[in-house]
């Protein structure tokens, strides 16, 4: 039987058809002129989406691989960093550290709650003397809570403090504003299958010059994950070992998409999406689980109603609507549900969600009227949209089906 | 234009067009119920085509992350082993143990030449005492020079003296006879894109109960490649981190095809090309550069005419005769042509690789005749698929185009 899947987890995010049709192209020898024309493309473009002149190296990876390549590159043995954590992936961070002995201090901020630069500012002032951290690391857009970290305003903190920034984009880059240079991020690491809108294997990282000086002062284990050589291979147009070809040559399609878009009318795009998408959860009486001033572009998270387990109305959402939603991790596992709008999203996308919403609240016996949540989040869009030109209305309403 | 080339690099292999449109398939929840019964099912086949009972943990990276991983999860700082290398990916090996501070004793072996069992059993019995080498690392097929290590009188070696045995097998598993359990292999890599037919993207590494002993007291660094998490979320029906979703998929397609095919009739496929190769390569005068008696089913590299650099003949190859076949690598850069017949290859495959080189020949001005090595090639190759039964002559003549 024919079910479509209205896929709403924060990555992978739905693929365009034009782009899975790219993947499915027959394979080309990655060290041949083909593959070296296809990375100088995909880095060119990931460049000028990530605001960067300076090295975006593409790893055959999850982001996770992604933000081990950022410690194990940038760090040493022993070395002290801060490390902000407000969700599951902070934690992540805290794990790949404790892995490679490098000594990190956490400080931790309420789930939902963003990291504020006054904390990174304080936190920093008491790193003083020979053993002062040498790096702050953070997410930009925490995944497991919907959160946005105001990046800019902490980046400047720390590049007033004069330390090493190592940000976790993976789902923040391509939905929320980053200005790689002018803020002065010096390893940012992002992935394939989040706002890139591609299928997940590449994990994408960027090096600032700084970053690369403290590459040559690491002495953290590194092989698979040795960035000095996919910079060698990249200049010879290849990497060190064999990538995930297919799913490279579906990201430079994604790209293509974005670039006719604009990344301007992307994160526009993405903001007036979330924006409508929190309105439609508060019409049914449900709780953002988000501070709304730091809500994330990408992915909102919100509590089930009152006595129902989240990953119940999970279940319902997938087995009876074919609407696929995450659940919290780690401590929230059951107190939250992640829907996610990153990416190829369209209003049309959302409203499809909303309306498998209402009606799963209603088999929870939940006083919601048909429409209700939709009304709320299309007035919301189109209060929001109001002031931007239209000037391509197709590409965010409107169905690929 | 459309030039359809014949990809013959010793992997990525050619993808069927069953594969490739699989992996055109909408992404999917890696979370969800229908990514944990893909992982079910594709531990399952590749336990049945490994020859193992034990662990089969799949990770998203090149194989050379699987190499690491080998590596990072079995050793520890200071362990002293014993690496044979008889080719690139066996100085791949030495590169990986130095990165992580293995002490690896490095044997060399003339390139070409296998690694004998003789010279394993010779060099284990000067390993003695507390400082002994704890394991033996080597490739089961070295694909730069292509030649295929008596594996299976290796291992009895190694399990005599009751060493951990650590084996790439990247281009050999799906080619090549392996047997885990009954030989005795502790760790074994193989990746998506070489025997296996798909895309790039996958590394595949087996663990033996041995092996999980020696996770138990290593101390390298691990997080990505942490092989204790895999097992752990493949007991969930998932990955640590997000998988190559399109790959896993893909992966799964070109399993079943090979599973109608049956183990040993691929085997014996492989055999038979790799002798059909080697004969019509000898056909036209040039050299094999492998040891005949362990010429690999994989990958078969030869020298250019004298006076011609392999780098000239494979350029004319691929732009006038659109067949992609690979250089030497390292010190044999410029010396060797490395034609790949591995995963699903057809001997129609090697008739129009063979009527290429022919062609290029005559353009260096060789003496050969049109078809020369062709029919030298189908002559072996009818000779030596007479004795077994022809059950399914389709899947191993005839074209996909």
């Amino acid at each position: 039987m024919y079910r479509p899947q209205n896929l709403r987890i924060p990555g992978p995010t739905v693929v365009p058809q034009a782009v899975l049709a790219a993947s499915a192209r027959p394979l080309i020898n990655h060290r041949g002129p083909e593959f070296a024309a296809l990375m100088a493309a995909l880095t060119r473009a990931l460049q000028d989406f990530l605001r960067t002149q300076g090295d975006v190296l593409l790893l055959t990876s999850s982001g996770s691989g992604g933000m081990e390549a950022a410690v194990a590159n940038t760090l040493s043995s022993g070395d002290r960093v801060l490390l902000f954590v407000n969700g599951a992936f902070g934690e992540r961070f805290v794990a790949i550290c404790k892995a490679y002995g490098v000594d990190a201090r956490r400080i931790d901020v309420p789930l939902g709650r963003a990291v504020e630069p006054d904390l990174v500012r304080e936190e920093l002032a008491k790193e003083k003397g020979k053993d002062a951290a040498k790096a702050v690391l953070l997410q930009h857009n925490e995944t497991s809570t919907g959160v946005l970290n105001p990046l800019r305003e902490i980046a400047e903190v720390v590049r007033e403090a004069d330390r090493l920034l190592i940000v976790d984009s993976i789902s923040g880059a391509g939905a929320a504003e980053l200005e790689i240079d002018e803020w002065g991020v010096d390893v940012c690491v992002t992935a394939s299958q989040k706002a890139w809108g591609a299928p997940p294997g590449i994990a994408i990282v960027s090096m600032s010059e700084r970053a690369w000086k403290a590459y040559e002062r690491s002495d953290l284990p590194k092989a698979y994950f040795d960035l000095g050589a996919y910079k060698a291979a990249l200049e010879k147009g290849a990497t060190p070992a064999t990538p995930a070809v297919t799913v490279f040559i579906a990201l430079q399609e994604s790209l293509r998409l974005m670039a006719e878009e604009g990344l301007e009318a992307i994160l526009r795009r993405h903001q007036n999406i979330s924006r409508a998408t929190r309105r439609g959860i508060q019409a049914v009486s449900l709780a953002l689980f988000a501070d709304e001033a730091h809500a994330s572009p990408a992915v909102t998270a919100f509590r089930p109603p009152t006595r129902v387990d989240a990953r119940n109305l999970i279940r319902v959402l997938r087995d009876d609507y074919d609407t696929i939603v995450a659940g919290g991790q780690g401590k929230l596992d059951g107190q939250l549900v992640r829907v996610g709008h990153m990416g190829f999203v369209t209003m049309t996308d959302m409203v499809a969600f909303f309306s498998a919403l209402e009606l799963a609240l209603k088999d929870f016996n939940q006083p919601v009227e048909p429409g209700q949540a939709i009304s709320a989040a299309l007035r919301a869009y189109a209060e929001a949209s109001a002031p931007a030109p239209r000037t391509r209305p197709a590409a965010t309403v409107g169905s690929r089906r």
